[in-house]
């Protein structure tokens, strides 16, 4: 793919109106945290709109499950977190209390005109650790959010976050786990309003995305430690197409998943080598999630990355 | 429309495994309310799957924003409610707490071994009338919670709830709130895996889904109030298209609302007239929600329904 294909993309697509606000922000954060590690971590999918005033859109499953869990267990191993998630999806900590959950947590105590409300006992021992890890990341600012919904709006904030990053060198850690859409709609060949029925069945002509890995390893974060994933349904393609993703981005690890086990088990594929992880039973009983080994791993490698980088 | 359309829509999509579950639980509820006044209120986007083992799908811009309000305060009014929402939108009661707002209520107090979390003093006030009424909706057992992804699931869905509400007469009210896809890629001509970026753009044909208002007035649930929600972001569309829908269908009432001015002006259409309702600056700065004016319009239309039935 040459130059032209993903400069064409940003040309022709403009920047989310909070992009400015958000490159401040992540360049602070960076600051703050040098010399120390970072992760930039994606999360949940990006949206293809089929029309201006968007009622409707292409969407890619993902709930943002792996992204807010792995940003935990990052926090956990003394990481700095940059969070870029789609709007809406799973955030760090409030996931383990979706829906009514927390409404269900609550009592209300009122002795005369003294009204109390607290967490009933038997969720105090759920909720003390949650609670404690949130407030000391907010703290100590370990942790930034910065959200997306559309395509287009993922890959200006990646490019920026990017170039804010390129001075954190082999410390920083891309681990892009948002579920990207490969394909969209160019914004020169989309209705301005809302399709009508009464226009009979429309068909919907997508274009490839350029794929930002190629100018991201070679040129925005050269140093960086960069780990995509990849998400099949047709588990007899998932280790040659993770093969191939390493061999024509030239980045360090593609993790590998199958839609419909992917709680439980993933493939690490390097240029090298490739291995699985997984949870038996007793560990997903438990409550065990696999992000903790993903994120164990991930980091041993990283740490690897450094030393490698800093021999030479 | 003929009646072959719709059946065959159902014929060639299996019903969601949950069905026969959820058909029970409506049965079960509306059995427990006779003879009051029920409202089957639907609410958030459907998806329109583009793979079996689905990764991507078209999706109708949606959060459940209005549904969610809108159950709050029929509940007020005494309804009973079947919350038919997509899985993951808003929910009554819980949309008030969305993202991390509610960690930040909390606070750990520790006494030597004793631990208590409790809702700091500032936000008791705001939590207290919320969790009040979400706990005696719980406890009075006045609402259902019944959930859907994809649009089939959903046709699947109204149908079976019909079918339950049919006994319950003129006193049924139907609040489609829902953002249900108008188009669909049939069964038979959707890939099994998910579609491979290497194979090129793919081209996405739609077709029209059968609307089952036809068969919803005419059989399902014909001395219901029927009232459907129409959503554009051309203005000069909205009424003329109200008008045509009430025309075609034979229902009751469109609420009519344009995407960028929805929180705070709707139009009425009935079959003889049509009225606006909005909120002023000062109302919606006090944190007043068009869903209370929107739901007491409702309600006093149900009444007027009511009346008109019995007398004849």
């Amino acid at each position: 793919m040459s130059t032209a294909e993903w400069e064409h993309f940003y040309a022709s697509h403009a920047p989310p109106a909070e992009l400015p606000e958000h490159r401040q922000q992540i360049t602070d954060f960076c600051k703050h945290h040098q010399p120390n590690k970072i992760v930039l971590l994606t999360s949940g999918g990006t949206t293809v709109p089929l029309e201006h005033n968007t009622v409707r859109f292409v969407d890619n499953f993902s709930a943002g499950t792996r992204g807010a869990a792995s940003a935990e267990y990052f926090l956990d191993n003394g990481y700095a977190v940059i969070f870029m998630y789609r709007q809406k999806s799973l955030e760090p900590f409030s996931r383990h209390f979706g829906g009514q959950k927390f409404l269900d947590m609550l009592e209300i105590q009122e002795k005369g005109s003294d009204v109390a409300i607290n967490v009933k006992s038997n969720y105090i021992n759920t909720i003390k650790p949650i609670l404690s890890k949130y407030k000391s990341a907010h703290r100590e600012n370990k942790i930034l959010y910065v959200s997306f919904t559309t395509v287009s709006d993922y890959l200006w904030l990646l490019r920026v976050a990017c170039e804010c990053l390129t001075s954190s060198g082999a410390n920083c850690l891309l681990y892009l786990a948002a579920a990207v859409s490969d394909f969209y709609v160019p914004s020169n060949e989309m209705p301005t309003h809302k399709m009508q029925s009464g226009e009979g069945a429309p068909v919907i002509q997508l274009q490839l995305v350029p794929k930002m890995l190629t100018p991201l390893v070679n040129n925005w974060v050269p140093r960086a430690y960069v780990v995509s994933f990849k998400l099949e349904t047709d588990e007899n393609l998932l280790i040659s197409k993770s093969r191939h993703a390493l061999n024509k981005y030239k980045h360090k690890l593609v993790i590998a998943n199958v839609l419909q086990t992917r709680r439980h088990q993933v493939t690490f594929v390097t240029p090298e080598t490739s291995f699985v992880i997984n949870l038996n039973t007793e560990e997903m009983d438990s409550g065990i999630e696999i992000e903790e080994s993903i994120v164990k791993n991930v980091i041993s490698c990283h740490k690897e990355h450094i030393k490698q980088l800093d021999s030479h």
